[in-house]
């Protein structure tokens, strides 16, 4: 049964890195001492040793140990023989351009689709979407293609931001950028904001956390998902 | 000798569209009546006649006509023979890929190199650097390849956005992104705010307009640099 947890951000402000979701992490990796974690979204440009000491002092506050996919010589056995895999943020194009070239996206996707229990923060979320469309990070680099994993059949908007009606910025608000996603593609978006996540179990997808979500559908004004409420109809 | 005017923003707070650039605009195209517009990038998704209605309504106030490149079937040609070019602001991705599939690079090249009085805005102006890696814009298509003109020898951050200190947002700053950019990649960046452009007359490349400009090269600390100063040293 597929189990995961797709969430906005790693941290909310004023909090540890990955400290709200402490209680949930618990739960959904109980079954598992050590988790698989994939570093490559690399934020700020930090080594992947760097990146995997960060993920593993927060697990380490839950009992829990974390090794980097870097450590390991065959990548897909790592990935087939994980009993937990964590994908943190960072850079989206940076992070679809390593799994491309790595090979191991369709490792990724057969692990998750099997039950291992999976936790992506940001750009580790984005991939769980059918496209990385709708990431808001900028595209340092060039990876072979925008298709990601389609656990979920839709696309992700994580760290959604409201318009700011005082901004007197001329870039495009968030919500303007989705709607001209819509003007070339036909998925829905949600717009996830931070604090916000997604739960997987099995067919059953939920949208958690204290907050609301945005929805963009093709043709459809947007509108607001409380939260707690299904995600099944989105597709 | 290269004539152009590379601009951060069509719009600035409060005024109407390419209005603070009219003088500018004026002398720019002093040898031209009609002034063939690039559209490809479709803010907001509008059609290119939609999109070049708008242009050719703000280019009558200075006494120009405008024309869409769609408007021509041969679209080498319609560039080679322009006395004037102008290429809008909106979604990079687009632009790029519509520029890409519609073979005109070259074209536009050769035409801006050998003297064609040429306006970028936004996304216009992206495409004048040597990539399109620190656009701000979402990837809602995928183009066949991030390269652009070239035309100046660094990239260009048009709407550059300083960081809010006050802000609880965890997604990163512009800042940040661009540091990220240089991660992978060794050219310089200038962070071009709202109300700035680059003037290129022949060799010559100069900062224009009231603001200074955020400069990010390859392992040095970012630097502001005053308007109407030379920007040949950045390459």
């Amino acid at each position: 049964m597929r189990d995961l947890l797709i969430a906005s951000t790693s941290t909310v402000h004023g909090s540890g890195y990955l400290e709200y979701l402490f209680d949930e992490l618990e739960l959904l990796f109980k079954d598992c001492n050590e988790i698989l974690f994939i570093p490559y979204a690399r934020p700020g440009g930090v080594s992947y040793d760097e990146y995997t000491t960060i993920a593993n002092s927060a697990f380490k506050k839950i009992g829990k140990k974390v090794k980097g996919i870097h450590e390991f010589k065959d990548l897909q056995n790592a990935i087939s023989n994980a009993k937990g895999i964590f994908t943190g943020g960072g850079n989206t194009f940076v992070l679809v351009n390593q799994l491309y070239r790595n090979n191991v996206l369709a490792s990724l996707q057969n692990a998750i689709e099997n039950g291992t229990p999976y936790l992506g923060t940001s750009a580790g979320s984005n991939i769980c979407g059918l496209t990385m469309n709708t990431t808001n990070d900028m595209p340092i680099i060039y990876p072979p293609s925008f298709k990601t994993l389609g656990i979920v059949p839709f696309n992700i908007n994580p760290h959604y931001l409201d318009p700011d009606p005082k901004s007197k910025h001329m870039g495009e608000t968030r919500e303007t950028r989705i709607k001209e996603f819509h003007a070339f593609n036909t998925q829905p978006v949600i717009g996830l904001r931070e604090g916000s996540w997604i739960e997987v179990k099995g067919e059953n997808i939920k949208l958690r956390g204290d907050l609301n979500a945005r929805i963009f559908e093709y043709k459809k004004e947007p509108y607001e998902l409380t939260t707690n409420n299904d995600l099944f109809f989105l597709k």
